[in-house]
């Protein structure tokens, strides 16, 4: 969602993020005294250089700490920690500094979940070690975490989304709960979008990104959320969303994020959210109806305690949806969640 | 399952199949009067030289030619071709000719849809081009089939299954009923076997075939077939089964194979049947207590129309089954198919 780069004399920015999300333990399963935003500012800084881009705007509750990044976004809570880097961004080479001051700084000793997803980049070429190839990000996670699992799903030859995941099994960990807390998350990845609403993430259109969020009506996808915006010169737009602590218990620590990258050769939309939903259908129509992409990934990740748990994901499995046909559809396990992965594309197409 | 080859001085059999199934039809539809079976016999071993194996033992009911072959077996029916070959054998190689010769010998002029599948090979440098990678398959497929898909079912760093499907949408064959017949195939691929019932299938323990099918238990899993059996030299086994015609009208032109490769270091046994059932567990059931695997994959796909599609599946979503842990479960709509995959492993692995 930055400005485009111009890599090896080709325009083109990577839309597509690498997205890294890591719930953190202790030895013995009690992390009472243990946070995460224990982390001093400088370091967290340091470990983005390593990723190759920095932090440009910061907002928080009482749950969670969001920063606005140069490439997407990274959100710390007590105990997880969710790094979303778009470009030519490298966020697996952080992963050894990172815990080590998870140990050092915020007192986890042991990783509890660990999350490595995205989308199939556009352009796999553009991108520098270890992240040219799904193969390659493998093997650097295999080295770090030996029982991890990788999946493709959708069409490995055409659109798909690559997870990496290591969830150590319950003899690693003997006291663990099995979940302790409701969890579930929401993306939406969008690809050929509506060029007349791209136009209005560039400067040439809007003199700020509070200009851009009301007129896209970003602000109206989930109500009562503090906004943290940033629009790019000459173009591209990043939010990131928390709930005021107004809202229920169930959605206090909730967050949102959109990045977008407008340019009409390769435009790509992304919205993840965490807040717990009994339909995501509303929310799914809203991205939808805000962005009107060509064609659209969407992953439903919910563990057994999720209120969105049972219908949630309804939705990904009707054939149609709107004006949009659906191509692919699977569903998969993974240690105490369920996960939907639907693609769609505009009918006809 | 034929005999241990020396390749490369590595003393190591392949048992992993190549399973490609392909239904043809023709541009109208109507494909009243054309017959896979009418292609010579000959035309048969000729393709069968370019896959690298050959025909050695034949057995038919009315519906349906079961050829057992050195590596694997082959079927065809009126209109639906299966090649099953284990092996360093090449059966990418034969799809050219043999939509060739569909159209020259039994009126076919279309392909209704195609799938290739396998479990990932425990060798794969000692395959032969294309088979190599799953990458190098897509590639070739995706020449001949330019709207095909190519998916991989469980963990792409562990056990996991391969699967391209080549599926027209409707437009490309407008008059095409959808589905018009119940359909559905059960897959079991099992490894790290039970070391004495292994050595039930050489030449050592059994005087033949017929002996080995008897002491294995083999004519129990399916009643009523006529059995169509092989013991190689020194080690390794194959039958085919095909339903007797005094079955129910569902169950005729119905199959079963099984092939056994029973040397310790390599241990592989596949189980594929198309037989209806309102519930696979009896059979999932049955195979494992005849063969007791370390760890096994199944795959059951079934259409609309096949009384399996609702409860057959069920099994599969059990944490548990048996001696065996569930460790991946994933599930896939694929046109007119519901695809589930499941790889279980012993307890405690």
């Amino acid at each position: 969602m930055a400005a485009t780069e111009v890599l090896n004399g080709v325009n083109y920015f990577e839309g597509v993020e690498k997205l890294l999300e890591i719930w953190f333990t202790t030895s013995d399963g009690n992390h009472k005294s243990a946070d995460l935003r224990r982390i001093p500012r400088a370091k967290l800084e340091s470990l983005m250089k390593i990723v190759r881009c920095e932090i440009i705007s910061f907002v928080k509750n009482e749950q969670i700490d969001a920063y606005v990044l140069s490439e997407s976004s990274m959100f710390v809570s007590k105990r997880r920690f969710i790094l979303k880097t778009c470009g030519t961004t490298t966020p697996l080479l952080c992963l050894e500094p990172l815990l080590l001051m998870a140990e050092q700084y915020a007192g986890f000793t042991e990783v509890e979940d660990l999350y490595y997803s995205r989308k199939n980049f556009k352009r796999p070429d553009l991108q520098v070690m270890p992240h040219q190839h799904f193969d390659q990000e493998v093997a650097l996670l295999d080295t770090l975490f030996p029982d991890g699992a990788a999946y493709c799903l959708g069409a490995v030859n055409r659109d798909c989304w690559y997870l990496y995941t290591f969830n150590p099994l319950p003899h690693r960990l003997p006291t663990l709960p099995n979940p302790d807390e409701p969890d579930q998350t929401l993306e939406i990845m969008m690809t050929d979008l509506d060029p007349e609403i791209m136009s209005i993430f560039t400067k040439e259109e809007c003199l700020n990104a509070t200009e851009a969020t009301k007129k896209a009506g970003i602000d109206k996808i989930i109500p009562n959320m503090i906004i943290d915006d940033f629009l790019f010169d000459p173009c591209g737009y990043s939010m990131n969303g928390v709930t005021k602590n107004i809202c229920s218990d169930l959605e206090d620590g909730c967050y949102m994020t959109i990045h977008i990258t407008p340019e009409p050769d390769f435009s790509y939309v992304s919205f993840e959210t965490n807040i717990p939903s009994s339909s995501y259908k509303e929310i799914i129509t809203n991205v939808l109806e805000t962005f009107n992409p060509g064609k659209f990934t969407v992953t439903v990740f919910s563990n057994q305690l999720s209120p969105t748990k049972d219908t949630s994901k309804e939705v990904l499995f009707l054939n149609q949806l709107g004006d949009w046909q659906r191509r692919d559809v699977q569903q998969c396990s993974i240690k105490n969640y369920d996960l939907v992965y639907a693609f769609f594309c505009r009918f006809p197409s």
